[in-house]
């Protein structure tokens, strides 16, 4: 598309990553904080025109729609989510989202209203550091009976998601409510791809045929606090000493296994009451377990359950499923309407699975799903470095709008297909 | 002292309990956080007759003097510290408070005024849970260059211990200025043991003749952060995959020396960024490491070093000395004047050494000291079910004043001997 103005992009994408920018680098912009809300305050700014609406649900995802000349027809939705991990990059999210900003500037100058409405979507939470777990916003709107769990979940601050999504709500006058979960002709997301494949390959773009599945789980170790000077060691319930003998147990069969394609991640690590000289009474931490094979997954999810249990020493251990999502198979369909807009752009590109789990994910359950990934430098993400290459973006933006405005031609009839 | 009144005292260690106390149970009273100013607030406004002046020092370790005949003798001192662990039981530090207040009443009663002057002294941050090391007040007390360390440590919300002393200066009006460091006749510490030796012994009190040595260290693993589902196993720096197996390799090394009387407590650790979905940048934690034998400590300390810089793979790693104190010997004139007034009450009692520090190792530096134990409940302490019966804490009183009206009384004079 002609109209795709680089400066104008560059300039939208730059501004938004002021909102909660971290001196000296990087971007602390977590779900529903002020400075999210800050920065859909700005988005909704920068949309006035009369074919404009802004809405947002019970999940405070927030919708721009874009009339359509048929508008009764069910819109193509693109966009990506804003918030950030605590401490996250420029580009993870934001991309997505004002790469479609940019797509509907640039039609706005070319004079062009397509016959489906379009929406650009800002989903709510999708990193989930903040509320757990995350993308939940595209996870209720996949499956609107999702959002009573979610709605007492609360933060390190014992903030409750709804008292949140409720300031999102306030701080958001120009969206009109409206109810989770509306039909939708096609979801295409753009994203960064957050590993090393397309730079490696010396691809410009990737073409997402699906997402690899996931498990979250939490594990509580608990001991007994005492004095870290008077009790004899043989005589310890000690929860942190335990949580460290089973992390390094369980990575140590994870990277026994020798899967390149398998990924073990304890993140996150809470000790109780974290004092040096008294002993840990409780101790919680989180596994992050993916594979693009369902049944790998379930393997591995039984040897963690089994090495948990197998600690039967001073300690007492309970596991909890925190998200499960099986292997995401992307609509055929929509992923060659993609690959005729990127062949268009004449940029290099290949076919990839996604390591990150995205928005994405959900929308597949309910839509004709696909997604459009540009490289990042060094495979680097969820990091003040996340970067990537100008051209690269402004090439992502030129093959979203291409692939949008098929999507959103009814002559272009998709031939969905089951997931 | 027939004097010693039991209904009185323990009402006012139950008072003292209820300044930070967490329903439920236990004792929140961190150093310098508002509900140890308001416990000091109470502690002023219980001593008001002319004979009784309260200071504050540059620590803001608070002093209630009781004026001797010969006021410019060196004084007697007996107390302890106020403050708790994050979540701590209602006598660790609290019993040696009240104590001292009990003697003083006492002697009120009693209508003695003894020869030397009398000082009661809360010291400042003893737990060390909120700033780090512990036992800041009694340590600057004995060497007063140390303080210039302290001021500029915070706490984990980025307060400076600097500003907290100034709130405590401004919230105890009642108390005067007064510099650090002063000569000392005595020091005597009745405390908690915290251990189980006197409970299983049968001993209502226990007569300390020394502190075990203790070494306080603090480890940093430095990794590079990135996402959970896109970096292959082989390509990580997992900072927390790292410190999880280094802290199992220490705690097996720890084990394995089948030494019942070495202490070796992994209790605070802390990871950067802390998301579900990240692979860790940066874990912190804490070694304490005790034991009543230098040469041992010393033994552990280089073992310690030698497994850190031995995993050189794929992350950094950095130790840093938080604090260290040898062993420590009472002084063998006070213990004999304890010892004394412990069989003039008829308690059944004996001699051990202590596990935990306390403050009065750094007053062993400076003047002639000893302490004084009750039993602690299955040895159960920095936990909400710390307890202690009622006789045996009345007991302690009881012994704490004979022994410090006998220091008090200059033809007992002191043998004092070296550390």
């Amino acid at each position: 598309m002609q109209q795709v103005n680089p400066a104008r992009f560059m300039d939208m994408l730059q501004r938004l990553a002021t909102f909660g920018a971290v001196p000296g680098g990087g971007v602390a912009r977590e779900a529903l904080t002020i400075s999210e809300l800050e920065a859909r305050r700005w988005l909704c700014s920068r949309f006035s025109a009369p074919h404009y609406r802004w809405y947002m649900d019970d999940a405070a995802n927030l919708f721009l729609r874009r009339a359509g000349l048929a508008d009764a027809l069910t819109p193509v939705m693109t966009g990506s989510h804003i918030d950030t991990q605590p401490v996250g990059g420029w580009l993870d999210g934001a991309y997505g989202v004002v790469a479609g900003m940019e797509l509907f500037l640039a039609l706005d100058d070319a004079g062009i209203r397509t016959q489906r409405p379009l929406e650009l979507v800002i989903w709510t939470n999708e990193e989930g550091s903040r509320f757990s777990p995350g993308a939940m916003g595209s996870s209720a709107f996949a499956d609107p009976t999702r959002l009573a769990d979610f709605l007492p979940v609360t933060d390190a601050g014992g903030e409750r998601f709804e008292q949140a999504r409720d300031a999102a709500r306030q701080a958001t006058p120009a969206a009109t409510s409206r109810a989770l979960g509306r039909p939708v002709h096609a979801y295409l997301e753009a994203h960064i791809e957050q590993g090393p494949v397309l730079e490696d390959g010396g691809f410009q773009l990737g073409i997402v045929t699906g997402i690899q599945g996931v498990r979250w789980f939490e594990i509580s170790v608990t001991g007994v606090s005492a004095h870290a000077g008077t009790t004899p060691l043989a005589a310890r319930h000690d929860a942190l000493m335990s949580a460290a003998q089973l992390i390094s147990r369980l990575g140590e069969m994870a990277a026994a296994r020798q899967d390149p394609a398998l990924r073990f991640t304890v993140g996150r690590l809470e000790v109780s009451p974290g004092s040096i000289n008294t002993i840990a009474d409780r101790v919680t931490f989180t596994i992050d377990l993916r594979h693009p094979e369902e049944a790998v997954l379930a393997e591995m999810e039984a040897l963690i359950r089994q090495t948990v249990e197998a600690k039967t020493g001073a300690c007492g251990y309970a596991l909890r499923s925190l998200m499960r999502r099986p292997p995401t198979r992307f609509d055929k369909a929509v992923i060659e309407t993609v690959a005729a807009a990127v062949s268009a752009t004449g940029a290099p590109a290949c076919r990839l699975g996604s390591g990150a789990f995205h928005d994405a994910m959900y929308l597949a359950d309910v839509c004709p799903t696909a997604m459009l990934f540009v490289p990042s430098h060094k495979g680097i993400s969820h990091n003040p470095a996340e970067d990537t290459a100008e051209a690269d973006l402004v090439a992502g933006v030129r093959a979203l709008a291409g692939a949008v405005i098929t999507l959103a031609t009814p002559a272009n009839a998709l031939q969905s297909t089951p997931n």
